[in-house]
């Protein structure tokens, strides 16, 4: 597996990474991605729904819509998403109407996931764009991060409870 | 099927008919949407993915995350969204994620439908949140706006071909 990514790839996925450990040093679930154009990052997003109190703040869609402010055009020809997490089907869908060129996923959501997990878009012919989707680059350190979250999640809501039990 | 539908649901499909129609003098695909909670409207949009060169523009998107800034929630519970059109697989994602309680759309979208035309997000038992969809209400309006919208487009693209064959 590892031989299909490129030094260029494990970059790009280290910027994703720092995008999701600042969605996690803002309380929201860690999950950053960046966009590529020519080797060079275009634009980056972490996810920020809580923060926005949005439904489709997610790192690639906020990363998508950045991408394309800047290139000045919907059609994101010839970029790389990386993400630090299969995307999920808004996401995914999105990824389909952008005419991105490829996306690059870490760790699988196995719960949400659109590239096999719990659906899987890019299995069927689209009508109106086909692009390469893989995963597996940094799988290890980006579901490191999002078990490390949860946990802390789950500390802060029990010594919640305990806080109320005893006062 | 029209027994399916109340007298609310027709008004607010044709409130979604009237963004439709402001997409259409802007010359954008005319896709409209409305989202209601008992029985008033909280957010209207309409596609805007050329004018604002943004690849996630749809109206469904659009007026999910507007009606997110009205509750100050990215949880839209007991709400129902009106569409013209039957949501894409990104607009389908995002309806799953904001906990919507009901989709009613128009006219079915026969090339990218998530509700059984192009896939069928809504049959899979989905891991958060499970809601109503309904198609149909209004789809000859809706229809007959889409097809109006592209026999013009197909009009202004061979009005410039004769103009580049004759100048």
């Amino acid at each position: 597996m590892k031989n299909c990514f490129s030094i260029q790839d494990y970059v790009a996925m280290h910027r994703a990474l720092e995008e999701a450990k600042k969605a996690f040093s803002l309380g929201e679930v860690p999950i950053g991605a960046v966009l590529t154009k020519e080797g060079q990052i275009i634009a980056r997003a972490f996810n920020a729904m809580e923060e926005k109190q949005d439904p489709t703040a997610h790192a690639e869609l906020l990363c998508i819509q950045k991408g394309a402010e800047k290139m000045g055009s919907w059609r994101l020809l010839d970029t790389i998403l990386y993400t630090t997490l299969e995307p999920c089907v808004m996401c995914g869908g999105a990824i389909l109407l952008s005419r991105l060129k490829k996306v690059i996923w870490a760790a699988p959501d196995i719960r949400h996931g659109s590239h096999g997990s719990w659906v899987n878009l890019f299995e069927k012919k689209h009508p109106t764009h086909s692009l390469e989707i893989i995963g597996g680059l940094c799988q290890e350190e980006a579901a490191h991060l999002m078990r490390f979250f949860f946990k802390k999640q789950r500390r802060k809501k029990e010594n919640l409870n305990l806080t109320i039990t005893f006062t």
